[in-house]
């Protein structure tokens, strides 16, 4: 193989796959998303080529990853979250395909559930919810706002943080509850993890100050954390 | 630590995390799904305490975990996929936090977007799909056929393959066009692999004759394979 797309999991460097962090260790090109754990791009050998994304444009990174795969060389990926959820690894996937640099795409442990997870709430729940919806909200007018209002079961929102009470009001005048319980996870399953629990009217306010990365989650099941929080702080 | 809810992720041993891989290589007792890969189980101490969980119910299983938690000893207990995502780890947490037994979750790779992209499909896209529903399927007519057929975005159908025919049906009945895009996926992401490509309204009749576990991918997304799948499988 030469390109491996990798998911790098939510933030705990612990939870990359066996599979990833065997690509990493064995690289000689690795382009990092910022947000990816230090401990990982720590783990690629003292020589490989490292390459931070944050400064490039999308169409620079994929021009990058065709340019070392054509060489031949052992490139990986290594992408925040799972490449195929708000990745844009599709994006790198198509334009490796169209130039013929074989590739393959490794999963992540996604934000969607893990974060959540990591602050007491399964996003989906046997009798509360067996839905669960993610979606990428950094632009909030652009939603099909009434489309979410309506879909049953948990909402997730990704890169929500910013327009947070946009979003609320949407989701609101479309039909969902303002009661609706919410929660707001900032820097999910790090050392620096923060939560805020409110109704979804009162969710933005709440959230003041909370940092990026962020993930939204909407729906009965952040109820349940009363039951599952307490001890796992105890357990910690 | 005492109970580890550990996600084994979708089939493929190596998509396992690297701490989940830690917790079964030090446990005393492990619980087991019959679907997870027999490497991970084997991944366990010898002596440790193997139990296969499907002989067994839910409350048993909770018991189960209750009763060798409150000895102190290091339990496992290995779920296909991520256990807050339909895989019930909610219920097994709550059993443990109302027994006072510590515990913590071990999030693992779901099957939601690692299972479609080993099919070559991205569930989120840019410009196609910026939203994902992954909603569980194994009651069709309990379902919210409304809103699933209305929600923007990709549709992700856990333990959907039994009841296809009539969950097309349902979804086409409330408004989704029957020539969306739909794929199946059974076993995805190991060596048994097997994908099925069609229109919704044909999608059920497509898929005969493919085994469980598989996944049932619906949407504009699904259109994606054909750039990405072809060099995939020359690259294999």
């Amino acid at each position: 193989m030469t390109v491996s797309l990798v998911g790098a999991g939510p933030g705990d460097p612990e939870l990359v796959t066996v599979k990833g962090l065997a690509r990493v260790r064995a690289c000689e090109v690795i382009v990092f998303d910022r947000l990816v754990a230090p401990e990982l791009v720590a783990e690629a050998p003292p020589d490989a080529l490292r390459i931070e994304r944050d400064a490039l444009g999308q169409e620079e990174v994929n021009a990058l990853l065709v340019a070392h795969g054509r060489r031949g060389r052992r490139v990986v990926r290594l992408k925040g979250g799972d490449p195929f959820l708000f990745g844009r690894g599709g994006e790198e996937a198509i334009a490796l395909a169209d130039a013929a640099v074989p590739f393959e795409v490794i999963p992540g442990v996604s934000s969607l559930a893990s974060v959540p997870a990591s602050a007491g709430i399964p996003v989906t729940h046997r009798g509360v919810a067996s839905a669960v919806t993610a979606f990428a909200a950094h632009d909030v007018e652009a939603l099909d706002a009434r489309g979410l209002a309506r879909t049953p079961g948990t909402l997730v929102a990704f890169m929500g943080l910013a327009g947070l009470e946009r979003l609320a009001e949407r989701l609101v005048e479309h039909g969902r509850s303002a009661a609706t319980p919410a929660a707001v996870v900032s820097a999910g399953t790090t050392a620096d993890e923060q939560v805020v629990v409110a109704p979804l009217g009162a969710i933005a306010r709440a959230a003041v100050g909370l940092r990026t990365p962020a993930l939204v989650v909407i729906g009965e099941v952040v109820t349940l954390r009363g039951r599952l929080a307490a001890l796992r702080r105890s357990a910690a």
